[in-house]
């Protein structure tokens, strides 16, 4: 079974409102394995969304449309669908009142003390040929048609009012079979060298069908099954295979974060951790503390931004600072020694260098940046240059300094080897 | 002229990521007054994606299409284009390779001290009847052909890659009509309530037209002409209006920032921040430290995630702990006097709460924070109850903190009233 998503609205097309509907349908749709083809944006616009649903409808089985069932002018669901249900006839289908539907909404408004306003009477209307659907949370109800061999179904689209109907009136109407999937995650390598780890796996005519996205420098690779003969077994065989290939740099799997995956292994050993930041100002503590239940393994950390509070703080030598400057190997260790000590934690890192767009020299070009890792038995201080604005500079600086820790945490082998071995640009 | 957008990728149809790209585009072409016509999305399908693109011509001037540009067999946007191009013609054009885009690649690689991997080489290639369009900053090239009389251009799916694409090879090919506009940001009000505010501005027949839109708590409006009759004027009034309505929650216009304004109000007097955080686990710091600049006025900051931290390294007293527990007014005010005493700073922060999803109480449940403002001769501590789960609590804490310095460095009669009429739901 294929599916389509049609979203209507202003709002959407002028790039206003995030379109969290189709995104929300696409990941219900994913997770009872029915494929979705294709979803599209238009207006309010009546010829435009009568013309998308008899598209769309000739490409899917099962259309969902959301929006445009409110009572105002621009709300033109209803004469939309009663334009493609009459397309090719000659002639437009009536209008309906249904009676069930106004005496529902005369009663949504007298229960909250309102006399019903004329202008949502017209809500109670459907073209002969489709049924009104009812919604239990708000005034619009929705609207069911088969256009050709498709079934097309229109939703409200107030989130709240949508996804109830949702499992109400569509999801009875799919067929029940999860699309095995699952998802494997790496940072430290770019997209095309993972990629290219995976060699083959990647055709296009594999069951089960890999395909790899990089967001945020985190490269995710996706194991779906094409169809049922892509057993349970197989998925796991793939990730569990995908994760070898991508050693070191995998660190989970599904909705695991890179910053989970450090607290796991912290978990794990019972042992704690600590963060000195400079250039990030805060962004590697926060995004540890994203993750819920961080309090058991994160202690806490200084921001040291400006060079006194390096000194003051964290003990950092004047001497050194004038010497090296904030942005160097030396400074990197005694700010990851320094928190370690002045926090009493097992585990701690450091990061200082240049996010730009200033602040750059020949010597240390924006993009610098010295991470430092200690550990009980353990320390290690690394030179990287990270490409991009300032944004991506820091998001890659603190997210370095968390996949460091995490590979020399987890594994021994690694400390002396891997640190030294990441590629400079991260 | 009239405009469509194509985003391409499996993570999108999944439901795994957000078309972030489609709403900016759709932005920047309202901006310019390029009506857009259609939004579509489609899977890592070459057959679909040709077939997408053409009918996209049928019905646009301009097709902007994004992602499926990289160098891995799921990126299909190159042949998709090819497919496109040949059809009807019985026959598919060559695939032609670009010598000045193959060098630039293999530059790219090179500049990072690494030896382009095989597989980009084919991110070199293009069609013919198509050219190639340069990515300064990604290995990406774009593409661009005309199909009928449309003009198609591919651009790479990340954003930073995306957006400067954009501008240097789209925003010139389109109608230079500028549309006058503005945009005044809020913070600490609800987008209805700022609306409510702005009463018959948002009517829809008006000139220049009013729109509100809201992301991550901060609350925009757009003020934009509909024609050449919005004088530059009617526009710069409409916004000043609009600042006073919005008094004292709006902070800024255009590209400024919640934190931007906080900095600047701080440059202007010369004097210094420092930030305790504890929920939000550096997130302020974060949020305070993207802003380039930050050094001059933000000194650091201390993470006191754990209660010995809070007590070691901001001289909060244990029995003060011990008696009202981390998240209380005196621990609050404690951090912010303590952070600001340790570091010499003019001006403190401190946030303390229950960000969740675990550890509420019925006596403090989660959301509950406590945010602690301090400076010269003044001193604030103020309760609050967010709602959402842990990332907004944490989110809109942050901007909290930011934006009540802001205003009580801006303005001394908010010291006394403001601080305390604030929402407590934020």
């Amino acid at each position: 079974m294929k599916a389509a998503i049609l979203s209507i609205g202003d709002e959407l097309m002028l790039g206003q409102t995030a379109d969290t509907n189709a995104i929300w349908l696409s990941g219900r749709l994913a997770d009872v394995g029915v494929e979705c083809v294709q979803r599209r944006t238009v207006s309010d616009d009546c010829a435009m969304q009568a013309s998308a649903m008899r598209e769309l409808a000739d490409v899917a089985d099962f259309v969902i449309v959301t929006g445009g069932l409110g009572p105002t002018d621009d709300d033109l669901t209803r004469a939309a669908l009663q334009q493609a249900i009459g397309h090719g006839t000659g002639s437009l289908p009536p209008m309906l009142e249904d009676g069930v539907m106004l005496s529902r909404l005369e009663r949504w408004f007298a229960e909250r003390g309102r006399v019903m306003p004329a202008i949502n009477r017209r809500q109670s209307l459907h073209p002969a040929g489709s049924e009104a659907l009812p919604n239990e949370v708000g005034t619009a109800p929705g609207l069911r048609a088969k256009l050709g061999n498709a079934t097309v179904v229109c939703l409200p689209g107030p989130p709240r009012e949508m996804h109830p109907m949702y499992e109400q009136c569509v999801a009875p109407l799919l067929p029940v079979s999860p699309m095995k999937c699952g998802m494997v995650h790496a940072f430290g390598s770019g997209e095309s060298s993972l990629a290219e780890c995976l060699g083959d796996r990647m055709r296009r005519d594999r069951n089960p069908l890999v395909g790899t996205t990089a967001s945020g420098s985190v490269v995710s690779a996706r194991v779906r099954g094409r169809d049922q003969a892509a057993s349970e077994a197989a998925i796991e065989k793939e990730l569990s295979e995908i994760e070898s290939l991508w050693k070191p740099f995998a660190f989970g799997r599904g909705s695991t974060t890179l910053a989970g995956s450090l607290g796991a292994a912290l978990l794990q050993r019972k042992q704690t951790l600590a963060i000195a930041e400079s250039c990030t100002g805060g962004l590697a503590g926060s995004l540890v503390t994203a993750e819920s239940g961080s309090s058991t393994w994160f202690l806490g950390g200084l921001v040291t931004y400006a060079n006194e509070v390096k000194r003051d703080m964290c003990d950092v030598p004047q001497t050194m600072l004038d010497q090296h400057g904030a942005v160097s190997e030396p400074v990197a260790s005694a700010l990851a020694q320094g928190v370690r000590k002045k926090l009493k934690a097992d585990w701690a890192a450091s990061i200082t260098g240049i996010a730009g767009p200033t602040g750059g020299s020949d010597d240390k070009p924006v993009g610098t940046v010295w991470i430092g890792v200690c550990g009980p038995q353990f320390e290690a201080v690394r030179r990287f240059r990270f490409p991009g604005d300032r944004a991506t500079v820091r998001d890659r600086a603190a997210k370095t300094a968390i996949a460091l820790l995490r590979m020399a945490i987890t594994d021994p082998s690694n400390r002396v080897s891997l640190l030294w071995e990441w590629p400079v640009d991260g």
